[in-house]
């Protein structure tokens, strides 16, 4: 790795986390962009002079030649940089040949948004209708006509976060389109009515191999990156892995090494259709640093130096990324929002260091780990309240409170699933919901008949790991086929909870629901006892939350000295006149 | 943040790893080292001419004056600087107070070891007796008698990295003691027969409160820090509550900010005794960067800035430091083990910049996260035998092989407790363990026999979780006490195989399983379904490990096509020729 000098076009924030994870394989950088004090320029210091940074604009073809002539592989902090300069370099004769990744041919295809979706198209890859136009109302109204509307007017070069995109709803609007949108090359797309933004992270490697980080969503505000939460939940179990598909499929049909950014739309059907890609570390991978076995940027490097790839694995169960925008020219509402910040716990801030704020400017974001997501939007709601331009409905949406605790409504990010056959079981699962109160444990509660309804139970199964859920619980009485029905159609473990009906005791239930055949276990626990069902839900989760394990084990303290507490009390009061309490 | 500018006396890899913190802060920080490429001046640019890094030596108060007139806080990176001049910049009279953390009074007091021994006996913080002693052969003879032997020699000041140590072992090596600690002041400790190094990091803010991180398991090498495990595992589960409150007692006795470095020793008995306290971030901490919700280093500028500190919770179950021991002039080894780090998953390297390698000098550090403590294990073992100085006992030692699978011997990282009331019982509960060494789950399995082995029931449940076991499996019979006695004494999630008997047909075990009082749950599976319990406790592991749930949604689905190969056979010979399989 040492002997290697990477050269990065741009020294924002993007090649600031590129410049820190370079630092600690101790591989030299050298950054062009203007001016002394770049974001990236500030995390590494010249090794030499010789390998001084660049001052200088990442779009000057006479500075693009001075950085690479002192590096050996080049790299790009944003897509809009002179191709025709990286060629120029790329064929001067040297002793070694100068690596550029992504490759001037990528960053061709990809930096004209019109060239990249007839890349896509071309490719198969799944992307909206789209045709050419010219700034004319005539081009513009013959494409409404034939995309529908709204219509989505795109600049097809220079366009970014938002700025060079017109919807077009109604035709009287194209006017204004065309002067929004002046002197730019445009294109036009059809509109895509997502439910959900998605977007995947890719890897690939000089020899073309792609590895993909987890499937995440994306949440937009005014055309900017505003959160991004990893991973991505869903009621369609199948989503995470296609939406990976569709990103990887993309990526290998471009030239380069490097990671790349794959922005999605999901659609009410489930189908999703990629929006765009950058061919670079993304905004939507910042969580990577805190979240997974290896960042982006520390892969990126690796793949742009022809090294072994690192894990692309979550290493904790929930995290989102919230991105710090310049809301004025004053850096007050950054540190305040930072502040809070410092007080959440599993929060990481990373600010630029850029020297002066702007409206709509990234000055830095926030990355949040969480064991769970219900924690993490516990985590996230304070930090959303102290954003200036949050709304109720925005804070609400994203960062949900729970219920009260005893109010008898579901969380809306459950951990465990309390299901029953019949409203008639209520009293006996009652006592699971008010341990799950107890130790803090977010949960739903609802009636999921296996015979009256079958088909809620098929799509309750088979979507509860998809949503988050680490465990169900579920009580039934008689032929109680509801917990094994639903521990045949989900990988969680499903506590059965045997209800006591008229006739047999309840040894009708046990039966049904212990004797569950090879391959499909049911945890069992006693007739009518929704409380342990619920203590061994908490005991489930401790597995993998060592807090709850300590919980726990004070919760069989207080047990304990309950009982010694009646020890106490009989010896007092004597056996003759003690009372016996029955709960 | 960002008005308040940090100077940090020396610029080596703690400076480096505290200067990359305070980037992500934007906080400001000038380095006093020699020389311009010291590993903290690599990463972290000067801000503007006024606020240049310092070139002099840490020892010399000229240059610490100088750093001093830059800053708003001081801090140190090494203890061993000139208190004097510490006291001489705090005095000098500016318009803004010098803030110096720790405070010079503690660095004065635990850059002596002798005077820290004092200082910590004095508080009543548990360490070994220990002598002054004069060097020569009468003095410490007269300690060998009153302290025993062996002896422990040591430098009061300069020591560390073992240097400035030596075991007495026999009177008649005292000379050569004193002629290897020549010219130094010594002092005597009673040697402490430890069975294991623990350590914990504590961070300390200006009013005094304390936060400790997760107690660690270190292992040294040479008297160098080679290893450290985190968390801490013991069969004692007080033994890790029990560290972290002698660290936090001891560092409440100092006064300063900052994160402090308390080294104790586990002796036989389970006493700790305290070795030594660093007043900054240590060693035994680096594997906070990926391992905690806030690393050292940003909880230590927290700290010394006086803002909230951030959480010490642990986000990974399981991580492992190793560090880059130069062993020779050559970065060479360095360069090896690096190579192999990059293809282990989990694995962050941190190299430090050192312009030169020398036997000895720490060239930088791996840490490697794991899922468990045997994923751990199986990801260090690699670069345990990439290091030209592991010796095989040492590998398998600290990164032992798991057991083949189907060999029929327990993992010594086990996350399930494969457990039986009798050997009879064998039969039932093989299945399970297959069922686990088919996912590749790390499991014991032995004998524990709730009525003829008592004690050991006892034993084992109680240090169940503290092992590191995530859920025990038990199976019994007739009056089947095993899984609930074990529930009763355990946080963890406890399975239970009802095993049928010679009369009752199993239904004796199983409502002697299953009818647990409320407050103690067994999950409860069919009666002889070892089987189901494998699956149960894999189901139950997911709950804290996503790619499990991929694993056992694969299995469900070789289930299903198991039996649609049934049907399809089924309708190809006939009902009346097809031959049913029991297995």
């Amino acid at each position: 790795m040492r002997d290697k000098v990477v050269g990065i076009l741009g020294g924002g924030q993007l090649g600031r986390m590129l410049a820190a994870s370079a630092s600690l394989l101790n591989v030299k950088v050298v950054i062009l962009d203007v001016g002394e004090s770049a974001p990236a320029k500030q995390v590494i210091a010249p090794i030499s002079p010789t390998l001084a940074h660049v001052d200088g604009s990442f779009a000057d073809p006479q500075k693009i030649r001075e950085l690479a002539d002192k590096v050996d592989v080049l790299t790009v902090e944003i897509e809009h940089v002179d191709v025709g300069a990286l060629e120029a370099v790329q064929n001067v004769p040297r002793p070694t040949p100068l690596a550029i990744h992504p490759s001037p041919a990528t960053v061709h295809t990809i930096q004209d948004k019109f060239r990249q979706k007839e890349h896509l198209a071309s490719r198969g890859c799944p992307i909206s209708d789209f045709l050419p136009v010219e700034p004319n109302e005539e081009s513009i109204r013959t494409a409404a006509q034939q995309l529908g509307l709204p219509l989505m007017l795109k600049s097809r070069t220079l366009a970014y976060d938002g700025r060079g995109n017109f919807v077009v709803r109604e035709i009287p609007q194209i006017p204004e389109a065309i002067s929004f949108l002046s002197k730019r090359p445009l294109y036009a797309e059809k509109w895509v009515p997502f439910i959900k933004e998605v977007a995947v992270m890719v890897v690939r490697t000089v020899d073309g191999e792609v590895q993909s980080y987890p499937a995440v969503e994306t949440v937009h505000k005014n055309n900017i990156c505003h959160l991004v939460f990893a991973p991505l939940r869903s009621r369609d179990a199948t989503l995470p892995r296609r939406a990976r598909e569709v990103a990887e499929a993309a990526v290998k049909t471009f030239t380069g090494a490097g990671v790349f950014g794959v922005e999605m739309f999901l659609v009410e059907d489930g189908s999703l259709y990629i929006n765009e890609i950058a061919p670079r570390p993304h905004n939507s991978g910042h969580y990577t640093i805190e979240a997974c076995e290896t960042s982006q940027y520390e892969n990126h490097l690796r793949a742009i130096l022809n090294l072994p790839l690192g894990s692309t694995a979550l290493k904790v169960p929930s995290a989102v990324m919230l991105n710090l925008i310049g809301h004025s020219s004053s850096m007050d509402e950054i540190d305040a929002i930072v502040n809070v910040a410092l007080a959440v716990p599993g929060a990481s801030v990373h600010l630029y260091g850029k020297s002066e704020c702007r409206k709509g400017r990234k000055m830095g974001h926030i990355t949040v780990v969480a064991d769970s997501d219900a924690q993490l939007r516990t985590r996230l709601r304070p930090l959303l309240e102290s954003l200036p331009s949050s709304t109720p409905e925005e804070i609400d949406r994203y960062a949900p409170p729970p219920p009260a605790p005893g109010s008898g409504f579901s969380d809306p990010q459950p951990l465990v699933g309390v299901i029953m056959g019949s409203d008639s079981d209520l009293p006996v699962m009652l006592p699971a919901a008010r341990i799950l109160d107890r130790f803090h444990i977010p949960y739903e509660l609802t009636i999921v008949s296996a015979h009256r309804t079958p088909d809620r139970l098929v799509e309750y199964a088979r979507s509860a790991a998809a949503r988050g859920l680490r465990a169900v619980i579920a009580g039934a009485g008689g032929a109680a086929h509801l917990p094994g029905m639903v521990a045949s159609m989900t990988a969680l473990p499903v506590i059965g909870v045997p209800v006591k009906g008229s006739t047999l005791d309840g040894v009708d239930s046990l039966h049904s629901i212990v004797q569950m055949p090879r391959g499909i276990p049911v945890a069992t626990v006693a007739i009518n006892n929704g409380m342990n069902a619920g203590l061994l839900a908490v005991r489930i989760l401790a597995a993998g939350t060592p807090s709850l394990v300590t919980a726990m084990e004070e919760y069989l303290k207080e047990l304990e000295s309950d009982v010694m507490g009646k020890v106490k009390t009989l010896e007092e009061v004597g056996w003759e006149k003690y009372e016996v309490k029955r709960t």
